[in-house]
């Protein structure tokens, strides 16, 4: 197969991790017969300082003309001063919306090979930490209005609306059951239904779905509740659908008892096969120019793309088992070294992962 | 000193551990020499039941007439199929903006005796787990417009708001920051100020503040990295600020992690001494009626009261140290219990506390 993938290189540490992801795609490519074809697409701090906007329009044409993209991650303290509108998150966000990717799927599972860097105890994570969130990407108060203006006794006030459609909710909610359908069909409906309207339509919406698939073990749960249960017992989880700013809050929280950020991909999809693949990490500023990030997120989070964007169900499983092998050789980056390893840096990292594809 | 005391008695196991807490402040009345007298307030299921109204305005009234309000917890799954306006928990959010509770203060700590409880592996625990949250409690998106209407095409939209005003920002920014300065003097504010205007406004406000007070190290956290850090390392935070639902997440999350939340009392203040006081945890339906309950987190809200509401600093280290030695004695109840300890039901919880003062 010939694909066109969009290459948002990223800031700071990112195109450390992109670079390594790039060989590990051509690697694929020339072991399974397919071409790839990358393009540039610039978004976040690199937009910015190229042209002033962190998302200009053709730079989303870029992404829109291709079959996927890939991201690493944008941002870094370079550009943490600037107004609202001209940061680099708002490009992300951007590019999000303008791709119609509404649902961002976020594993939160243990690789047994670094569960003793999960911050929870042994016998918690013994049980299992194998769940899927589910986060609405492109609706709720992340897109609602913004607004901050002048109250008629002087002082200032901010107002951001948080609004959800029935259709918003009932295209993430089908993915949600869809996709507990297709692993142990437990889905966790998270809200706060006894505060939020957008809620209470949630779970009106959630409830005529439930109908149509029966099979599915559905429940619901507060956010607050949640953020305690993700701690206290993570089996108890499949699938968690949520909406976009408490998917943002749990998830991050889901991610961290895994003990390994910098394994984590996401994939962030709209109605066809075009995606967005990054990982859940940030720029990593500090350590950017080292060569010790940690490349395997984005390497998995390419895996992902193989796998939902492009249907090469074979080569998405080379990678993750190469992987796989790679930490069962006891080889680690920086951030997830334990004793008895061996620490490689970002380069040597993917050709450990290379060597095992 | 004569203090008149609102008592609201809750619902399901709550009157449980409202019955012993009651018996706490007899004693320290006889031991210290003041009079305290009880109203009953009915609010939550309670008062629904008797008023078909969660919090009618003439139990409300009796709140405003108090020196100060104890509560249990109320909800139950009784009330649960209720429309919105008269679900329990909206007569407390009407209570709370009904008294004008705007600083909602809970404390995150471990307990030393109940350290091996906690879900976080003991190498963090080690490192100390004891802040404070102080939660904006009757602004934001709590107290904003909710709407649900139907579009032109048909569908159904709901939009929940998220208003704040300066002075509802600075009054709760200058607790925490008087509550660091009290404490370890670390203040961080948690906000999503990359996305929200409110939260944009938030940091606008501190920062003003922070002029006010250069002894206090003053940081700022994106919502989503610190349902990370509570997880991966609590010891870096001193106080927490924050807005009404992440104040209600990230409080919930750091209750967890110390293990014992049937130990965490909580106090809600607004411009007089006159608060409310009340257990973090809720109304526990499944083991109402069976004295098992642990009244704990009760007994110290009404420590909690004594010091902040009547200023009586050794009546409430009285309190707060008889719990200490009961759990010294390795007396539990049923939610903490452990090897080698002695499991108590709440009236001998009771019994056990009342005779360490
Ligand atoms: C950078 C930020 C706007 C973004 C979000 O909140 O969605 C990030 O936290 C994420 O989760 O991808
Ligand atoms: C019952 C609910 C409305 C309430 C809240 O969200 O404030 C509770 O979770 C709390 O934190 O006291």
């Amino acid at each position: 197969m010939e694909k066109n993938i969009a290459v948002i290189w990223g800031d700071c540490s990112s195109p450390e991790i992109v670079k390594q992801t790039l060989r590990v795609l051509d690697k694929v490519a020339e072991k399974y017969g397919h071409t790839f074809h990358y393009t540039d697409a610039a978004m976040g701090g690199e937009a910015i300082d190229k042209y002033g906007d962190p998302l200009p329009q053709h730079e989303l044409d870029k992404c829109l003309a291709a079959d996927s993209v890939l991201l690493g991650a944008v941002g870094g303290p370079k550009w943490e001063g600037l107004p609202g509108e001209q940061r680099p998150e708002k490009g992300l966000l951007r590019l999000r919306a303008g791709m119609g990717l509404y649902s961002n799927n976020r594993p939160a599972r243990i690789w047994p090979q670094l569960a003793p860097a999960s911050p929870l105890k042994p016998e918690i994570v013994a049980k299992g930490i194998d769940f899927i969130i589910v986060r609405e990407l492109i609706g709720g108060v992340y897109f609602g209005k913004h607004e901050t203006y002048t109250l008629e006794n002087g002082e200032k006030q901010a107002v951001d609306s948080m609004p959800y459609s029935e259709h918003e909710i009932e295209r993430i909610g089908r993915i949600g059951f869809e996709t507990a359908m297709k692993r142990r069909r437990k889905l966790c409906c998270v809200d706060k239904a006894n505060v939020l309207d957008t809620s209470r339509l949630w779970r009106a919406v959630m409830h005529r779905l439930q109908a149509e698939y029966p099979e599915v073990e559905y429940s619901e749960m507060f956010v607050d509740n949640c953020a305690m249960q993700v701690v206290k017992d993570p089996s108890q989880f499949d699938v968690i659908v949520t909406e976009n700013m408490f998917g943002d809050i749990i998830s991050d929280e889901a991610s961290m008892i895994t003990g390994s950020i910098g394994m984590i991909p996401s994939s962030s999809l709209g109605d066809g096969t075009r995606g967005l693949y990054e990982p859940i990490h940030g720029s990593a500023p500090d350590i950017a120019g080292k060569d010790i990030v940690n490349p395997t997120a984005c390497i998995l989070s390419a895996a992902m793309m193989l796998r939902y964007s492009f249907g090469m169900t074979e080569e998405a499983d080379a990678v993750e088992n190469a992987v796989n092998k790679v930490l069962d050789k006891g080889l680690r980056t920086a951030d997830n070294m334990s004793e008895g390893c061996t620490c490689l840096g970002c380069t040597a990292m993917g050709d450990a992962i290379l060597a095992e594809i």
